[in-house]
Formats: structure tokens, C-alpha cells, sequence
């Protein structure tokens, strides 16, 4: 039997966003607004990731998740990788800095795990890869559900059958990093198909994402049989966010998204920009490696309001994200998913 | 005002399919039941569209709509067509057949317009482009009402600004080509997000296009403020569609779609198989030159079984679609639709 996952009053989940996004004030905010808030441990130490949920655990009494990163193979590709490296150097000098080190990395994953086993967070999400089932056994034998992050219903069955407790079912309308089972996904599935195919071949609770940016959003994947939505890029512009301000305005363009390799090794959907449209041909699949090749690229960017070499991860729906405080947003997205549903029942009924 | 569309009474429309599938059959069995059914203009002369809708009349009282491609502009890129068709001689000799002559065309459609406007359909829907304001004020000085295909909040407004009484919007999920104003889509928008993009931007009613396989999605999209539901793939296994047989089964194999310009020289949704994966790469935006240089080659795949050279269109969801008749999967489509939107009710409602 599955571990039931805490209860949502407002089924809606603020994303894990790693790289400073999601911080304990937002997933604070989101809880108390009884919404479902995730800290996202990629890319941080063990110890700060124990400091952030002691932090959220001052700030609320409500539950909460810890997105942990599982492990990523080695590249495939180190001569492509190589070739990558050659390129970002002459880019970062041309923009007055270097490359960093494209080094292969866990990103302490056992540590992390052993953070979560002991600090007991309501949830622990994984994206990436399936953790070993040793792994996913601590987390059983600890009472701690598990959520595994999946883009197409084999990855589904594949969860299912090693033991999640639920799935975060990512379209591919999802803003950041592509977040299943493997980096080669073909299928490139849209939320509502992918909701629809796995809703078919699981039974576990389905937490839907990608492209969610208002609350009529919400009701359509609750619809679709969604135990929960998911939303990132619709908490992005709240005050609780750590956001660059760079970032947060660049939400608001009126531009396209891409996936693309360019900034880390692994896909992710971020804005259109002179980075990504340069680079996205060249790029390879090379995960951590590339992104601490083009990190500090990346900070001088951010340090600069080059907005043009920053990676702007945003979902479809980037232009629905509101400046407003977390618990509003969490707040008007079930107001307006509960209004959507109303309509629907009428318009269903009409039939025969 | 905008025209106002011929009642749905259960919000389910079927796509037109041109090449084959909808058959006048399709669309009175559709419109019997309480759907919508297209005709599908595209590659047709002007005489079998007005004997298709003579039938379609003999067949069923009911309201129908008819699809016509709008002209599309001679390719930018004639040194690539060149390109494109030696390789296509090559692998059509190794197939043991000729290339066809890729030659541009308006798929007559002047003709076709007039034949529209003497034959009075319930609506005209429009693909591949507006229609000049000519022709716009024709139809809306018959009292025909117009949708017009588009694939992003910018068609949408443009659209709507041409006087278009309806829109369908088409996610990057569906099958077959895209069907908005402009071949080069970067945003690649997903149906969630294209319907509550638009849906902020034009107060026309939607019709939501794009990788619907059952009630549930066709819920999930009214819950997201469509005026209807829009599904294809979901009717290409019904006995009055004229899917081949060949495409009928591929419809059931477990593999991914891809988008696509090798078959028409215009982006469009196919199941996966070695044409997509060997030509894709090099196909130019080139329609309908490259439909008529690849066609002889398609015919001889259709004939000798030979699913991997021929065009299987297909939505994300194309596991989803049923061999039952139409007006059974309508009936399906809308009972699951009615229970789909009464969960949500419930959800939605748990709220304080």
C-alpha cells in the first residue's frame, strides 16, 4: 500500500525551484495558505538543506516536501562535452569572465537522503532517476512518502512498480529542468496526455505540472483525475521567492520558451534568448558538468542584468505569473479553479 | 457580434481530417449524436466537396461544419526544396518508385470558398492562415459563421481582429499539421496553456484542439473555458472514418509522435517511424511542394504495408482512440466528460 501523501485543502503544490526560488518563506507562505510548499535541495549542502526545513518548521505548522536530485550517469559523450567546454570558454571571455569546472557530481545525494531520513519532511520528491530501492525501503521503513517525478506513462508503471508513493506527472510545458526518469524522452508529452496515459496505467495519487498558470488550470487537470496541481513558474514573481529581480522581470516578456541543453547538460525549459538560441545546437548532455561549466557565466549575468546569458527557466504559462503575496496566489488559484469548476458541471450536464 | 456557432449539444467536435479520414459517414454519425462533424476540404476538388456535403445531407439532419487550407505562401527556401527532392528521388528509387512533381498550389482554394458559400455548412473553419477580408465579409454576408485555426496568443488576437467568430486553438499535442496562421511557431504552446492564453486575450468562443483522448480531457478543457472540445485521433479507428488500415493499427503501437515537415514539407504530427527519423533532419518548409514530391512514394507504403514510409498522423493520445463507431465514442466521450467535471465539483468545493 502507498503512503498517503499530507492533505492538500487547496490541492494546489508550489514546485520545488532550485537555485534559490524556493525558499522556507515560500514554502511557509504556500502551507499556512494550505497549499502544499516544496524546498528543493539541489545544488545546496546537506546542512543548509537541514537549516531550511528547520527554518520552515519556525515559520509554519503546516506540512511540507523536500525535493532531493537523484543521481545522474556520467556523460555519454566526454568528447562532446569537451567540444561544449571549448565554446562556453570563448564565449565567457568574450564576456570578461572564465568557465567553471565541468565536473561530474552527485550532488551529495546520500547525505541528502540522510538529511530527509532524520529531519522527516511530510514528503520527499525525487527528480532524475528512480533512487535504489534500498533508498526508496529507508524512506518506507521511516513512514516518509515518496513522490517520483515522471514524463511519459512507461516512466509511470516503471515508479509505480518500484515502490513511489505518488507521482509528479511533468509536462512538457513545464518550466526548469525536465524532471523524469530519463534525459532521451521522445515523446515530449503534453500535461493533459501524459495525465491521461498514466492515469491509465496507475493508481497512485498524480501531482500534474507543467504550464499551470491559473486556477481554471488547476480545474482542468483536477478534471483530467489529478490528486493535486503543481505550479513553479506561477510562484516566481511572489515576494517569497528568491527570484533575481532580472529574472522576475523577464517573466513578463512576451516571449517564447525553449528546452534546451545549453545551460546545465540536461534539458529545461527556459525564455528564448541570445544564449539559448546560440547555443542550444551545440549543446550535449553532460549533467551537472554543464552547468558548473557555464556558472559563472551565468552569475556574471546575473551580476550584470545580462539578461540575454541568464538561464530563465520558465514554464508556458510564464505570462499568467503574479507579483502578489504566495498566500493570494494560493488563494485566487482556488477561487478561480473552484469558479472553472463550477462552469464545467454545467456545461456537462447539458448533454444527452 | 460575432456569428454565433451551430449549438454542440455535447461539446464534442470532430476534427477534419483530410487525406481520407473524415468521411461524410464521420460527420453525420458525429453531428447524430450530438457532436459536431467537419468535412475536410483540404486535396479535394471543388466538385467532391460539394458532393461530400450533399451527403453528409442525405445523411443526417444535423449541423456540420466543412475545413478549407488557406493559401499558403510559396517557399522561402527553393534551394533547399531541390535539396530535399534529390533525396527524395534516392529513396524512392530505392522503393522501387518516382518522386511526384513538388509544385505549389492553393489547393483551389477560391473554389473551394464558393462552393462553401453556395452549400451553406453550419460553419467553415479555416487552416494554415486568414483568410484575405474578402473573404471574411463574404462568408459573414452569408450568415456562415467563420473559426479560424491558430497555435498562440498572438494568432489569436490577430484572428480575432480579422473578424473570425470562433477559434480553434490547436496545442502542440495534436495530431496532423499545425494549423495556425504561420509555419514557424517557437512557443510550441501546450493546449493548457495556449487555451488560457487566448482565452485572455479574445472573447470569441475556443475550441480546443490537441491530444484529447477521452471525457476526462475533453472536461479538463471546458473547466479551462473552451466552448468545445476539438478531438481527431479520437475518431481515426471508428468503422465511418477512412483511416487506412495501415494507420488504423500504427494508431495502437506504443511510440512516440514527433512533428514533422518531411512528409509535407509543413510541421505536422506523426507517430515516429524510419521516414520521420531519416528525413525529418533535412525536410524545408516547403508545403504543399514536398506533399506532392512524397506522395507516389506514401501511396506505394499504403499499398505494399509498409508503415514506416507512410504519414500515420497521430495526437499525443493516440493510444487512447477507440474502435467502436462515432456516435459511440461520442456518447462515451460525454458520459466520461459528465463524471470527469463532477469529481472536480467535489475537489474544488473542499475548499474554506
Amino acid at each position: 500500500m502507498p503512503l498517503p501523501l499530507p492533505e492538500i485543502p487547496s490541492r494546489i503544490v508550489a514546485a520545488p525551484m532550485a537555485g534559490g526560488p524556493s525558499t522556507p518563506a515560500l514554502v511557509a507562505a504556500v502551507g499556512d495558505a494550505g497549499g502544499l510548499g516544496f524546498l528543493a535541495a539541489g545544488y545546496k549542502t546537506p546542512a543548509q538543506v537541514a537549516d531550511e526545513i528547520a527554518e520552515v518548521r519556525r515559520l509554519s505548522a503546516r506540512p511540507f516536501g523536500v525535493n532531493i536530485f537523484s543521481p545522474v550517469p556520467p556523460t555519454a559523450d566526454p568528447e562532446g562535452l569537451s567540444a561544449y567546454a571549448a565554446l562556453m570558454r570563448t564565449h565567457a571571455r568574450a564576456c570578461g569572465t572564465e568557465v567553471g569546472d565541468a565536473m561530474h557530481s552527485d550532488d551529495e545525494f546520500d547525505a541528502k537522503c540522510e538529511v530527509a531520513l532524520h529531519q522527516r519532511p511530510d514528503v520527499v520528491s525525487f527528480t532524475f532517476g528512480l533512487p535504489s530501492a534500498a533508498v526508496l525501503q529507508r524512506f518506507r521503513a521511516e513512514r516518509i512518502p515518496v513522490a517520483v517525478t515522471v514524463c511519459s506513462e512507461a516512466e509511470a508503471r516503471e515508479a509505480q512498480a518500484a515502490g513511489a508513493d505518488a507521482l509528479v506527472v511533468q509536462g512538457w510545458e513545464a518550466g526548469g529542468h525536465r524532471g523524469g526518469l530519463r534525459e532521451d524522452d521522445p515523446a515530449s508529452l503534453g500535461l493533459l496526455p501524459l495525465l491521461r496515459l498514466a492515469r491509465g496505467a496507475v493508481d497512485l495519487p498524480l501531482i500534474a505540472a507543467g504550464g499551470l498558470g491559473d486556477g481554471a488550470a488547476v480545474a482542468a487537470v483536477l478534471a483530467a483525475g489529478a490528486h493535486a496541481a503543481m505550479l513553479g513558474t506561477a510562484f516566481l514573481r511572489t515576494p517569497e521567492a528568491g527570484t533575481s529581480p532580472l529574472h522576475r522581470d523577464a517573466l513578463t516578456w512576451d516571449r517564447p520558451t525553449v528546452v534546451t541543453r545549453a545551460f546545465t547538460g540536461r534539458s529545461a525549459r527556459a525564455l528564448a534568448n541570445d544564449f539559448t538560441e546560440r547555443f542550444t545546437p551545440h549543446a550535449v548532455s553532460a549533467y551537472p558538468d554543464v552547468h558548473f561549466l557555464t556558472s559563472p557565466l551565468r552569475a556574471r549575468a546575473r551580476a550584470h542584468g545580462d539578461a540575454e546569458n541568464l538561464h530563465l527557466w520558465a514554464g508556458q504559462a510564464h505570462r499568467l505569473a503574479r507579483d502578489a503575496p504566495a498566500a493570494q496566489v494560493v488563494r485566487d488559484l482556488t477561487a478561480e479553479a473552484a469558479t472553472a469548476a463550477e462552469a464545467v458541471v454545467g456545461l456537462a450536464s447539458r448533454r444527452d
